[in-house]
C-alpha cells in the first residue's frame, strides 16, 4: 500500500460531471489498496468569475491582497466540498481541508505567498483513520492566520508540496495533455511522448515554454526526489515520469526541441566599458519587475562596448525606454531593438557527455538559411534566439535532426 | 465614541452596486466617530447556487453535512472580501474575518451548529488599530477547526451575538422592510410601524410570523440586553428598536396582531384516558422532527379524552399516519384532520396588567362570524386557530380593535 498524491486542474473539476469523473479515478486508486491526497484547483472559469467582481469592486485600481486571497481562495473551497460529497457518493470516506486546515503555512507575501512549512498531522490523522483527503491547492494561512495565496498556477506546487511533506511515493499531475512530448505536438507532428525525464531536463522545459507543470512544482519534486506523474485526466494510460536523474534508464542527447515565441530583443552600443556598467543598465529594469531572459556582452573594443538582451514582449517599450534612459546617464545613447524575436531550445541530460551538441545545432539552422542572433547555454541546454517568423521551421528541423532519426541519439 | 455592530442580509448585498452603497453606510458610521463591526451575508441568490450544485453532485441524495458547510461557507467569504475592499476604496482601512478567524466556536452539529463561545481578541485587536471589522455571518469552527454554518439565517444570530461578545451598544439590523410593524401591512393597510418594542413581545411576533428578525437572535439580544435596530438599507430613517422592557416607555396593550397560514390540525378522539397518553402520541411525532405546535387535551368524559393538536401543513400527511399508527396502538383509532388552518395571534406586553385582552379578541371574532377552534395564551400573547379563510379578515379587524382606535389603548 503505497500513499499516491493527485492533482487534478481546473479543466478536468470543470463541471459535476467531471467532479463525479474525478471523484471515481480518486475511488479506483483507493480501491487498489491505496491512501490518497487529491488537490483540486478551482472550477474551470470559477477564478476569472471571482477575479471579475474583484475588478468591479475595485473599478481597476488595485485590490487589497489581502481581501483578494480571501475572495479568490473561496474558488478551490467549493471544489474540495463538492469532490469530498461525489467521493463519498461513491461509499468511500473522504474529508476537505482548506490551506489552513491541512496545515499548508506560508509567508504573509499575499497573492505570491511562499510556503515555509507544512504541518501534516491532520492530513495524516484523517490518513490513519481511512479517509481520502482532499485539498485545496492554491492556497495557505499565514503566521497570523490570514489567507494567502500561492499565485495562480499554485496548485500544482500545493499538490507537491504536500507529497514531499507527507513522503508520497508519486505525485501524479492530471492534465488535459497526456504527457511530456520532445516537442509541441502542434507544431511537430513526429513529436513524441517520453516515458520518462529527468527533473533537470523538465525544469529547462518548463522555463523554456513547455506549459505542462509549473517550474516551481518540479524544483520542489526535485529537492525531495519526488517522482512526478503526468498523465491526461481524461484517458487511463501511464503519460510521463519525471525522476531523478539516476532513474532515467537510457539518456537521450536532446529530450525536447522547445520554442517561446513573444521575446524582444534590446541592444546598447558602444558602452564604456567600466565596472558596474551592467549593474547601472539592469537595475532599473529589474526595479520595474521585467525580467531579462537572455544577456550577451560582446569583448570590448576600443574602451567601449555592446551589451544585448532580451525581455518578454509586452514589457519591449518600458525596457527600451529604460534602456534609454540608463545610457544616457553612461554618457551614451546608442539604443535598438527588435520586437520580432523567438527563443529555441534544445534540451538533454546527454549533452552532459556528448559534446558538440550546440555545434550540431548551429549546423542544422545555418543549413535552413535561419540567422543566429544570440546564443546562450546551461549544461544541458542549448538556447539561439532567431527571427520569430522561422520559429517553426527552426523547432520542426531540430526535432528531425536530434530526435527523430535513430542516428540522432547516438 | 460607541462600538456598533451593522448586520446586511443578502439583499442588502445582491451586488457590485449593493455592496458599494453598503460601504458608504459603513464608512458614514465610522466617520460619525464610532467603531464599526460589520456582518454580512451570501450575496442574494449565491447560497441557492451552492445549494444547486451541491444537490447536482448528491444527486438529491443527502450531502455529508460537513462538506455542505466548507461548501456554503464560502458564499458569506466572498463578500465579506468584496466588501472589505469597497470600503478600502472609500479611504478607509478594512480587514475581513471568516468564522474561524472572527472567534466564533461553535459546536460539532454542522449545517445547524449552536455558538459555544466567541473569542474575542482578533476583533478587538482590529479594532485597536482602528480596522473597521468585516465578518462572515452564518458560519463558525468547530473544537477540531471543522467549518460549521448556524444554519439558514443565521446571519442575524452571528451579528447579535458578536455585538453581545464585543459589549457592542448596538445591534443594527438593515433589510428590506424599515421596521417592525404592528400588521403585515400588505394585510392591514392601517399598520403602523412602531418606534420601539419589548424583546419579550419581538419573540412571541417572530415565533408567529413576523420574519423580520431571526428568534434566535432577539433570545441572544434579550439575555444580555443588546438593544436591537431594525432598519432599512435604502432609507436612512431611523427604524424599530428592539429593547429590554424597562426601556418602553409607553407599552401598547397589543403591539403587534400576527397571522400565519400553512398549518393544519390533528385530533385524535376517545383516547383511553391514561398516564403516558401524551407522551406515545407524541414521541413518534418529534423522532420524526415535526414540531407540534398548539396542543388541546380536553377534559375526560367517560375514561376517554380528546387531544388535538396543530402542525405545519407540510408535515401533515406524516404526521397524521403517525397520529393514526400511535393511536392504534393505543386500543383506538378516531383521528381525523383539517388541512386549512390558520393561527391569528394578539401580542402585547401591556396584556400583563390589562385583564380582559382575550376576552375582547374573542367578542371580536365572534362578531365577525368567525369560529375559533383552538385557543392557547401565554403571559402576552392570544393565539386562536381559525378556518384559514377567515385569517385576513380576523387580522385586520383585530388591528382595527386594539390597534388604530385611540380607545384600544386605553
Amino acid at each position: 500500500m503505497a500513499l499516491i498524491v493527485q492533482k487534478f486542474g481546473g479543466t478536468s473539476v470543470g463541471d459535476v460531471a467531471r467532479i463525479k469523473n474525478v471523484a471515481e479515478r480518486v475511488v479506483a486508486t483507493r480501491r487498489a489498496g491505496h491512501d490518497v491526497v487529491v488537490c483540486v484547483s478551482a472550477m474551470s472559469g470559477e477564478t476569472n468569475a471571482l477575479v471579475a467582481l474583484s475588478d468591479a469592486i475595485n473599478e481597476g485600481g488595485p485590490a487589497s491582497p489581502r481581501e483578494y486571497d480571501v475572495l479568490v481562495s473561496t474558488g478551490e473551497q467549493k471544489t474540495i466540498a463538492l469532490l469530498a460529497m461525489a467521493i463519498e457518493g461513491l461509499g468511500e470516506s473522504a474529508r476537505s481541508f482548506t490551506g489552513g486546515q491541512m496545515g499548508m503555512r506560508t509567508d504573509s507575501a499575499h497573492t505570491r505567498a511562499r510556503i515555509e512549512r507544512i504541518e501534516t498531522e491532520a492530513l495524516r490523522g484523517a490518513l490513519d483513520a481511512g479517509e481520502i483527503c482532499v485539498i485545496a491547492g492554491f492556497q495557505g494561512v499565514d503566521p497570523d492566520g490570514h489567507i494567502t495565496t500561492l499565485g495562480r498556477g499554485g496548485s500544482d506546487t500545493s499538490a507537491v508540496a504536500m507529497a514531499c511533506a507527507l513522503g508520497a511515493e508519486v505525485c501524479e499531475i492530471y492534465t488535459d495533455v497526456d504527457g511530456v512530448y520532445t516537442a509541441d505536438p502542434r507544431l511537430v507532428p513526429f513529436a513524441q511522448r517520453l516515458d520518462r525525464i529527468a527533473f533537470e531536463e523538465m525544469l529547462e522545459l518548463a522555463s523554456v515554454g513547455a506549459k505542462v507543470l509549473q517550474i516551481r512544482s518540479v524544483k520542489f519534486a526535485m529537492r525531495y526526489g519526488l517522482p512526478l506523474h503526468v498523465r491526461s485526466s481524461f484517458v487511463e494510460d501511464e503519460g510521463t515520469w519525471v525522476v531523478p536523474e539516476e532513474d532515467v534508464m537510457e539518456r537521450l542527447v536532446v529530450s525536447g526541441v522547445t520554442c517561446t515565441n513573444n521575446e524582444a530583443k534590446i541592444h546598447v552600443r558602444n558602452v564604456p566599458d567600466q565596472p558596474g556598467i551592467a549593474a547601472r543598465l539592469f537595475t532599473p529594469l529589474s526595479d520595474a519587475g521585467i525580467v531579462v531572459d537572455m544577456i550577451i556582452q560582446n569583448l570590448s573594443r576600443d574602451g567601449s562596448t555592446d551589451v544585448t538582451f532580451t525581455v518578454p514582449r509586452t514589457d519591449y517599450s518600458r525596457a527600451l525606454e529604460l534602456a534609454h534612459q540608463a545610457s544616457r546617464e553612461m554618457g551614451c545613447d546608442d539604443v535598438g531593438g527588435d520586437e520580432d524575436i523567438a527563443k529555441v531550445s534544445v534540451v538533454g541530460l546527454g549533452m552532459k557527455d556528448h559534446a558538440g551538441v550546440a555545434t550540431r545545432m548551429f549546423a542544422v539552422l545555418a543549413h535552413e538559411g535561419i540567422n543566429i542572433q544570440m546564443i546562450s547555454t546551461s549544461e544541458i541546454k542549448v538556447s539561439v534566439a532567431i527571427e520569430e517568423k522561422y520559429a517553426e521551421l527552426a523547432v520542426r528541423t531540430l526535432h528531425a535532426a536530434f530526435i527523430e532519426g535513430d542516428a540522432a541519439q547516438d
